[in-house]
């Protein structure tokens, strides 16, 4: 909690878990991060996209463009 | 899955593959990928506009501008 | 299909080919491109405004800026 | 048609010409080139605001933002 | 109507003088400008915000973002 | 009023201001001054939130991120 | 109050303290902070999403893009 590791670190370092991300146009997804780059590009495999809180689509790898990102959450 | 390749470069290697891709405006498209640059400008070709979910319109080539995608899925 | 050139170099061999190219605010526009430059700022003759799919207004010569472009479509 | 001139170019040769601008927020003027920038910032005399196709206001000389325009449109 | 002189060399000499300024919200602002800067930043004495043409608010000194200026009206 | 000081100094001497700011969404913020940067950050003091032009929410201290700043308004 | 520190630098040491968070689309969040960079990228710990000034929904860790953020609040 005070590590105070950079951001960009802490999402390199995510890599094989699984997050919820929240984009511009407040659409939701889940998924397993395979990769990401100093964009905020993410790779994400085994992704869900979340409507109303509920799992709707599936998809089987999605990269998404990282400047449309409001926000990453994710187990500690 | 935990291959940790870039995201770009995943992207470059979907060459001939096709794609779906969603656009800032929430369009969405399939094609094909001929090629990509680094700024994800996108060439497609075959490529079809869905709208609810059904293919709607056919183009013959498609240049998509990469500022304007939200995401990119495929199989894996 | 699988040549790999550019996106940007196949957008400057359309030189004298019509196009369609729909704009971030949805608007659609027919022409013949006259240039382009590495912005994607396009110089269309014989410009015409679609709305609903249908021509509306005929424009003499029109500049379009790249930054507005969502994509442009065209025959292979 | 074929001469291939850069956009930029072309309208930097456009001093003194009349032409039409659509900027983002759909709002449409019409006015004489004084000068322009590389940015595409213009200065207009003898400037109108149109709506819905009507000119409705009357401006002395104008300062039109560049990244503002979605096209220019012109006689050729 | 046609010295050429840049726009943003025109906007400097403005120091003075009475404009009027739309933003990109569409409000709109008359104000005697104190200074301005490349960023089209500007300082403005004695404004006014405008709704529907009319004067509303009254500021005493304000300070505009350039990067949300839609144009810039002045006597020529 | 016609010192012609740059905007962004005259803002670097408003510390311990009281300032009236209004950001992109429109939502407008009174506060004092503690500090801002090139990139037009603020740092304000005793803040509040304005609706309708009454004070409806009191803050401690308050960052605001300059890109979402519309404009400044203070005492000349 | 008078310090003028660099808001930046006042961000910075905001590490392990609970703040209050808007985003461009307006959605608010509080959590502590565990690190932040210079985009302004923020890590939050115990995150919490508010609507209508109501907590809603609980996150582990999350991770805020800092292009999004329009304020920070927090207690001097």
């Amino acid at each position: 909690m005070s590590s105070g590791v950079k951001p960009m670190n802490v999402l390199a370092k995510l890599r094989n878990s699984r997050v919820k991300i929240r984009l511009k146009n407040n659409a939701e997804y889940s998924g397993v991060i395979v990769s990401c780059d100093t964009y905020m590009n993410l790779l994400l495999d085994d992704a869900e996209e979340y409507r109303d809180g509920e799992p709707k689509v599936n998809y089987g790898r999605i990269f998404i463009r990282g400047s449309n990102i409001l926000y990453i959450s994710f187990e500690a």
